[in-house]
């Protein structure tokens, strides 16, 4: 089994490695940390799973320097208007090859399907704190949970072949027939705890819960709505739920507000932006999120 | 006509000067500008008025130690949850003081109201860009417009005393019977431009209105829709009146964004929070102003 990482960060590296360790041949694509993986490869460091080290078969620039055909082509970059996902990926796809995405957002299939219509195209979550220390040294916190499901619907065997190896390297990794809805329940806290943490000023999640839980409330119903009217219908305890495991969590910063802090671009658009277009689909109204959404491109704007 | 100004900061110093260029007995107190106040006095520094010295009758730390009695208490301290402002009044109104206020905010008259029950009670709104530029000098960059209007909604001769003694010194000072409405419509402005200069990391108003008109109208439809379920229906193109001259005036930094800025306490509760107890109660709902007064709020917290 080949597989070609693409955008080995945090998340990339972390789920590559896991790959190789299962037996898979990895391979990487690196950007700001190019020489630094291509002469020492990568030290993953788990709090959950050990520390071991992880040398890609290949690493390289760009996906078109890939030497022999993958299997697998996973996506693992950040998810931003400014990056073209496909031409990131097509120079690596041959007929065989599955497409798949380990990323955040709502409504990020579309993109790769035009491009790839006859491809098997895999969507994947990572439930997952997983930070880059320096470069080549991945710190793995908690969590690491995968979710991964066709976007036709259907499972297909690369997803369960794929998930297999996931299960088997030590981390738990659902091959689901519902990966939309999934998006959709990922979106409910997202869509809430990011922004905030960034409109805060930097608070993490447990104080802004504590003082602000009607808030946090109400843009997860706005998202709640938008999923129902899209034909995704979460549980009904769904806000629940994640208020009373966000209460339970450790206090956390979120990806948006690391982004935020680093100067690096937020994923506004495909986290809240999405969200907020699949509401005037439906025509479903969402102030709060919208209000969210407002203030979050105000931000972006002075960051610029 | 004797006056003591209390809080004597920008807008104090300024409308004080103002009076003691009429002709008025002009008092003051001053807390973190004491000692230099009570040597130089003040330097006022107008872009339209010209630059004046303005030396106090009597320069004080607190209003128990004035000597001889004010005809008018002028209150311009900022309204802040933790400042009692019948406390810093109380001594020096007598008999027949009449109370003034030029003060930010909506719903700020009972508190008053209720501790002077007796006396003349004059609600007063400041449209003005001044800033303190050292301690004692005092810059007014543009407007001035001052409007008073007594809390029980006629007339009084104190009003229209002052009144004039404000026009004499080339400052247009209007008597309004209508008072709390001013404080709605001034409100309108307040209420999106104030916090969201605040949110977005400090930029000025125009970059605010033109990448995010949709929210500014949003937030200030909420504030039009209290202050109609409120007994004040404002003009029908308020909104459009509010949107128009904000496009026409220079890029704007907001008291407030000058308050976060400086790390000092933000008016939040007295511009917003009391909007949104004043819908509560006419059971308006306002997500767009909800969510800005929930943000601000987690703003504040950060900043502890």
């Amino acid at each position: 089994m080949n597989v070609l990482i693409v955008g080995a960060g945090a998340i990339g590296a972390f789920y590559g490695a896991l790959l190789a360790k299962a037996g898979a041949g990895v391979s990487v694509t690196c950007r700001s940390d190019y020489d630094y993986v291509k002469r020492h490869g990568f030290l993953i460091d788990s709090d959950m799973l050990g520390s071991w080290s992880f040398i890609p078969r290949q690493v390289l620039r760009h996906s078109s320097d890939l030497q022999g055909t993958a299997d697998f082509v996973i996506l693992c970059t950040k998810v931003l208007p400014e990056l073209d996902r496909v031409a990131l990926i097509r120079d690596a796809v041959t007929a065989q090859t599955a497409i798949v995405f380990i990323q955040n957002g709502i409504a990020i299939e579309q993109e790769i399907q035009n491009a790839f219509p006859d491809h098997d195209i895999i969507s994947g979550l990572a439930f997952i704190c997983c930070n880059r220390v320096h470069p080549g040294h991945i710190h793995h916190l908690a969590y690491g949970r995968l979710t991964l499901g066709d976007v036709s619907g259907t499972l297909s065997e690369k997803t369960l072949q794929l998930s297999v190896a996931f299960n088997r390297a030590g981390i738990e990794c659902i091959a689901s027939e519902n990966i939309i809805t999934d998006r959709w329940q990922k979106c409910i806290w997202n869509a809430p705890f990011n922004p905030l943490s960034v409109l805060s000023g930097g608070l993490p999640t447990l104080d802004i819960l504590t003082t602000q839980e009607a808030l946090v409330r109400h843009i997860m119903q706005d998202v709640f709505n938008i999923a129902k009217a899209s034909g995704h219908t979460l549980p009904n305890s769904i806000i629940d739920d994640n208020i009373a495991s966000t209460y339970a969590m450790q206090p956390y910063k979120t990806s948006m507000l690391l982004d935020y802090e680093l100067g690096q671009t937020m994923e506004i658009e495909a986290i809240v932006g999405n969200a907020l277009r699949a509401a005037l689909e439906v025509k479903v109204d969402c102030p709060y999120l919208a209000t969210v959404y407002a203030l979050m491109k105000l931000r972006e704007l002075k960051l610029r």
